[in-house]
This record gives structure tokens, C-alpha cells and sequence, in this order.
């Protein structure tokens, strides 16, 4: 396929490169910035530009991969109107392209890009949508050859899913941040904690973390929680967040229509 | 080394599997239920006993590792008061073997053992404390022998480690259960976030997870905030939950003495 990128960030970069090392052909780089255009374009053997008005027409596919605040002005000013246009962003519905594009359609790789990590493009989660099964089939194609696991997701379940990594990423990392400020305090390096953080990942995804919650709130061992809750007498920030976070899996594993929840 | 091992559990059988291949004698699995005991044994070619009178006197070593709460209980009736006795215990303090044992000690196996999932030992840090230079020694050679990560850690530190652990560990798996739940409401398999979890987790420990830390509430995006607390609606607690732990977050990452953290 003949393929345009709008776009050439982090998320853009991989997506161009892990498409053109399966054979599709990069014919342009969109960027505002000249310089963010240029590296991309050369990575991939393309044109940059900076302009919309100079998009190709006859590209097969137009990647939209900005961020968020910038999508709809994209959209806006782009020009191929008969084209098949999709973007990759986690909590922006399929629709916001409607008004300005006859096929679109989404491709959102669940993953977290830097520049620092290389990831694994096949393990990745790609979360396609279209407008039409034409399409659809178009997109499936081309993210099978991409990753081993394609799934069809709503822009609603989309939605969700942004909310439940915020949950299970964002949230679990800040856990592990208090972990480490409290060994601080004690001079132990936070990396001791590494191999049991890994088995507990490793055992929540291989049976279900709701069944595999351990710990003093899950057995309700509240002599344990006392104790725990003293010698944190230092820090209100530490007590509250032990104290709240503890009490709601107490509730979820005792209240009866919960129960193994 | 001639060792005793008083407990048939699944760290039990975990150390003493670990010391036999490393060329230990296990001479003696101590158990008050005679199965438990008869397993170990048969396990690593000693004998079972059940009870405490029957223990050997030339141990070089006494290997403690029952349930926290059966632990005073076979220290009182230990027959062996010149002997070197070590627990296994996180949030037990060393001394609490002083009035019943000459040389006492502990060792700290830093892991969540259970039958199902094999761990490997090197990988474990193993914390040591010992109430003389002389058996420190003795216990960092065999320690060292098992693992690659033997470390010095006070009965004080071990009791922060273990509440470290409730947020890195426990706190962590409830946020990913809440994820669950949320999926499930949208007929999303949990399996989905899998790579996602893992980069972040690796992120974590390669950096810091205070210097990871990434989303809405990182950012002080509000907007993202109020539209995920919107779609939460349907279930007080995740609307508490989010609520509380993205406050938290924000406040951490916006308070001046705390910038960073």
C-alpha cells in the first residue's frame, strides 16, 4: 500500500517504520516542524512536507498520528476528501473524521512509545474500527501482518479501555512510587522489590488479578493493617492512601454480591 | 551444612529444595502434620518428624519457617539451646528468638512462593540478620550460594519492606482487579492490557516509578479527569477510587517540596 503519514511522533515513527519494514511504501511525512518531517521522511525513504495542501492523492491510506489537540485542525485543512483516512488515538471517537474524510476509520496499537525503549510490534494489541466492512477488511489486512493480536474495538469500548490502563498502569506505577519513597526513607534501593513486582504481574495475568489480590486488606487482617498504619504515623499522604485503598478491598472481598471481586 | 528444617510449606520446600541441589544435608523435616512433614521429607531423603523433642542436637542449622502466628509457639519448645536457629519471617523481629536460642538469625526471602509457579532462586533477594559477626558469616556463605541478591537488612527495615510491599505488590494487583472490572462491563478481555502492564512495569524499574509516572492526573489534565470520572458513573466505588488516587497523584506532582515525587 501506498501510504501517507500525518504526523511524526513517537507512536508515528514506530507505525511507519514497522509498515515499511513489512513492504508498504512511505510516500510522504507530514509535520508541522521541517525537522520532525525530515527524520521521519528519511527513516523511511519519503518526502516530507509540512504543508497539507501538498498531500499526494492518490496515497491508498492517510496515518493520522497527532496529538490530540491537533487532530481536528488536521482534519480540517486535510485535502483528499475521497480518501481512506484512520488515526491512532486512545480516546477520540471514530467519528470526529466524518465531516471531513468518506472513509475513515481507526488504528489504536494499546502500547506506550518512547524513544528510549524498543517494544515488540507483534505482541502489541492493534484496536481497529471503520466506517464501512470494506474498509474494515482493508485495515485487518494490514494490522494482521503488523501484530498477532487485532481486535475489533468501539470507539466506547475504546474509551473504556483508556480509563481501565489508567487503572492498571498509572495508577499500579504510582503505587509502586510510594513503595520507593518509603524505602527511601529507610535507605533501601527500590530495585529489591523487582523480582516480586515482576511474579505478581507475571500471576495476575496469568490467572486474573481479582483472583490473585493477596495481602493483610484481602485476608482481613486487621491486626496487620493497624500495625502497618503505625508505622506510617509519619506521613498523612502514606496513612490516607494505605488506609483508603485497603478499606475498598476489604469492602470488595467481603460485601456478599461482590464476593471474589 | 547439617540442616533441620521446622515447617513443610511452600517457602519450606522451596529453601530446602534450593539448599539440597546446592549440596546441603537436610537431615530432619520438622511438621505437626505428619503428611506435610512425610512430603518434604521424602522430597529432600531425611526424616519426618512431628515432634519437637525428636529434633537432632548436631544440626549445624535450624531452619524456622512456619505461619507467623505458630512461630513463638515452636520457639518455646525448642529443644536445641545451643543451636543456630533462623526464621523466615518478613515482619517478625529477630529477637524474637533471644530467650529461647543461643545464635539466632534470619532469612528473608524477598518472593511470593506457591506450587503452581516455579521462581528461581538466584533472582531472589535474600535478607540477612544474624545476632553475631560469627553466624552473619556462616549465613551470608550459605545465602550467597543460593542467590545472587544477599543483602543486610534490619528487623526495622524488613518491617518497611513489608509494607513497601503491600503498595508495590497488593495496591498494584487491586488497581489492575478494578481494570478488570471495568473491561469485563464491556465484554473486553483483561488479557488485552498485558503488554501495556508489562512496559509500564519494566519502565518502572528501569527508571524509578516516580520518574515514570505518566497520565491524566500526572499531567493535571482535569478535562481527561472530569471525562473518565463521567464514564465511571455507573459504580461509586471506581468513581471514589479514581478520585482519590488521581488527587493524590496531582497533589504529589504539584506540591513544591515534593516536585518530582
Amino acid at each position: 500500500m501506498k501510504i501517507v503519514m500525518l504526523g511524526a511522533g513517537n507512536l508515528a515513527t514506530n507505525l511507519a517504520m514497522a509498515l515499511k519494514k513489512k513492504g508498504h511504501e512511505i510516500v510522504q511525512v507530514y509535520s508541522r516542524t521541517r525537522e520532525s518531517a525530515k527524520k521521519l521522511a528519511r527513516q523511511t525513504v519519503s518526502e516530507d512536507i509540512t504543508r497539507l495542501t501538498r498531500v499526494v492523492h492518490d496515497a491508498d491510506l492517510y496515518i493520522l498520528s497527532v496529538k490530540d489537540d491537533a487532530l481536528e485542525e488536521v482534519l480540517e485543512d486535510f485535502p483528499v476528501k475521497d480518501g481512506f483516512l484512520i488515526h491512532t488515538a486512545g480516546s477520540v471517537p471514530m467519528d470526529v473524521a466524518k465531516d471531513h474524510v468518506t472513509h475513515y476509520g481507526v488504528l489504536y496499537p494499546l502500547q506506550t512509545f518512547s524513544k528510549e525503549r524498543t517494544v515488540d510490534f507483534r505482541q502489541i494489541p492493534l484496536c481497529l474500527e471503520a466506517n464501512s466492512d470494506e474498509k474494515y477488511q482493508v485495515l485487518k489486512t494490514l494490522a494482521g501482518a503488523l501484530s498477532e493480536d487485532v481486535r475489533h474495538i468501539t470507539s466506547r469500548q475504546r474509551l473504556y479501555l483508556h480509563v481501565a490502563a489508567v487503572f492498571a498502569c498509572n495508577f499500579s506505577n504510582y503505587m509502586m512510587a510510594n513503595a520507593e519513597e518509603l524505602l527511601e526513607r529507610q535507605d533501601i534501593s527500590f530495585d529489591i522489590l523487582a523480582p516480586l513486582i515482576r511474579e505478581t504481574i507475571e500471576k495476575a495475568l496469568q490467572d486474573s488479578p481479582s483472583q490473585s489480590q493477596t495481602g493483610p486488606a484481602r485476608r482481613g487482617d486487621r491486626q496487620t493493617i493497624d500495625r502497618h498504619l503505625n508505622l506510617l504515623a509519619h506521613s498523612g499522604k502514606l496513612q490516607n492512601l494505605y488506609s483508603f485503598v485497603s478499606n475498598a478491598i476489604t469492602n470488595d472481598y467481603t460485601t456478599p454480591q461482590n464476593s471474589g471481586k
